[in-house]
């Protein structure tokens, strides 16, 4: 087993203490529930809905809850993050609503729609090559040149802690949940989220969902250590991260019962529920929770589901080619 | 000016009433608000999302409201609609939901999908040829037969206070409104709407809007009278009606402070704000109002708008041709 020194835990009065935090930029985003997914389902599902958040994902809270518990005297060196999706929006919005500058590593052949977003949002973007370059060692280069500080994409306590928010608000909202289902990418979402809602409801049970293709955290988990994956060609672009975190691993050992896995047509048909049927957008990474109760995948009579929908960005070209 | 005998008026008892009677069957849909839609249109805007109402669109409300406030002597005969969109899907399940049956007329030529979502509600179809044969007719004739009673889509009290709930719960949870905007059909969604409204809020402004190619609406209050137009081809196939309706006219003409008009091509780029910037799906008729609001259509400085999205129903083939 690699040696992976000492992991740092995140502990729920972090979380409540980043609830308190992020409150001027995050928004509480509403539960929804659906006659036609339960009949469908046979669950009893409340959606946790982050593709209403603010940029349209989750990650506004991770973000925030970074920036917000930066030491003051590093926040005029600004900070700097590498993405090509909802981490570089929300960071370059979290930086403006704090007075930081920010620099996004984005590749050079990203979404235009995905560039201008972030553009608009006061950030500083630099490209790079994906195929010959490291956007890691570009960031990390940036950082020490300038003294700016990286804001990781999942792999951090002030990260989990601000992505638990979610689970927070839900469970306040629904404190009768028996199950919470949530996406799997870095972990950051389900690390803070399974801290929360264990300690408000410890008979809860946590289940990941990773699509098929991209298992890198149900085999990490099923042998006992992150495990390195090619990197996969999902649809779910924001779960193709090849590996989980080592904060976020030692968290999801510890609290996660279980992950699903769904397949790419799952993925889009559950899309096509969500958007035909419950009238909302959400991207394929933020579908795959909602695709595991859909299809079957967790355990039968769950009870109460608390499924986080973790993001609503598609391009409209790009669901006019799911819609077909 | 053509005779219109006496009009029955609406009151707003009867819209509370309505509220107290049709809660077991439609639900209370949340309002949104979205930061993007307030800084592309310069309002101050809170979506009241019948798009989420049960079956998809605010007519359930009306539909309810009439079955539960027919004579118990009269439900064993049943009720016919005639309709190929929502109103026949909602009077199906409304049917259903107080134990009568229900027996819809449908055009042969409707979406499969409207035809089997309403099977599904457990209703008779009865198909006719739209252009040789009159809906009204024989529904009139399956009434006359049967004994059963029918659910007229808009020009009735009932529906006309049934409708009015969704502005009552409006102004509940933002009682401030400046102006509220609805779509024109036939007429019952904004005449229920503005009496519930102007109760609640006497100084509140009511706007109709309209697609320009379907403005029976906006030509009957000019005229002073309603008005017919020839049937529309307006995508916003929900308000495809050719001339207001008696009560509804007469409750237009006492409470809208204008009439807007919205182009096929805004009815679209709304529904795509919508749906890739909000996340939410919206009906081109149910995207008319906010389609007024973001393109400049109603005076300046109008303070707190309220805007009903009156509907969420769009197959998923419509919906990519729209996106591209």
């Amino acid at each position: 087993m690699p040696e992976m020194g000492r992991v740092e835990a995140v502990t729920f009065a972090e979380i409540e203490g980043a609830a308190g935090r992020i409150g001027g930029i995050a928004r509480r985003t509403p539960v929804l529930t659906s006659r036609g997914f339960n009949a469908r389902s046979g669950a009893q599902v409340f959606f946790k809905c982050e593709n209403f958040q603010r940029c349209g994902a989750f990650k506004i809270r991770g973000a925030a809850n970074f920036l917000l518990s930066m030491a003051p005297a590093d926040l005029p060196r600004g900070v700097v993050a590498f993405s090509s999706g909802n981490h570089a929006q929300a960071v370059a919005v979290a930086a403006r609503e704090v007075g930081a500058r920010a620099t996004i590593v984005m590749p050079e052949d990203a979404p235009r729609s995905k560039m201008e977003a972030t553009q608009d949002a006061g950030a500083r973007i630099v490209t790079h090559n994906r195929f010959t370059e490291s956007r890691e060692a570009i960031a990390r280069g940036i950082a020490e040149e300038s003294g700016a500080t990286v804001v990781p994409p999942f792999d951090h306590p002030w990260i989990v802690a601000g992505q638990g928010t979610a689970a927070l608000e839900l469970l306040a909202e629904v404190p009768e949940l028996d199950a919470l289902v949530t996406p799997i990418g870095g972990g950051g979402l389900i690390s803070g989220c399974a801290v929360a809602a264990r300690q408000l409801r410890p008979a809860i049970r946590i289940f990941g969902v990773e699509p098929e293709i991209a298992n890198d955290a149900f085999l990490s988990l099923q042998a006992g250590y992150p495990v390195e994956i090619p990197p996969p060609e999902t649809i779910a672009d924001g779960l193709r991260t090849v590996k989980p975190g080592v904060v976020t691993f030692a968290i999801m050992q510890r609290l996660v019962d279980e992950v699903a896995l769904v397949s790419e047509s799952e993925i889009v048909e559950t899309m096509k529920f969500l958007l035909t049927r419950m009238k909302i957008l959400v991207e394929p990474s933020g579908a795959v929770a909602a695709a595991a109760v859909l299809f079957g995948k967790l355990p039968e009579r769950l009870g109460k589901v608390g499924v986080v929908l973790s993001g609503g960005n598609v391009d409209a070209d790009a669901l006019a080619d799911f819609l077909r």
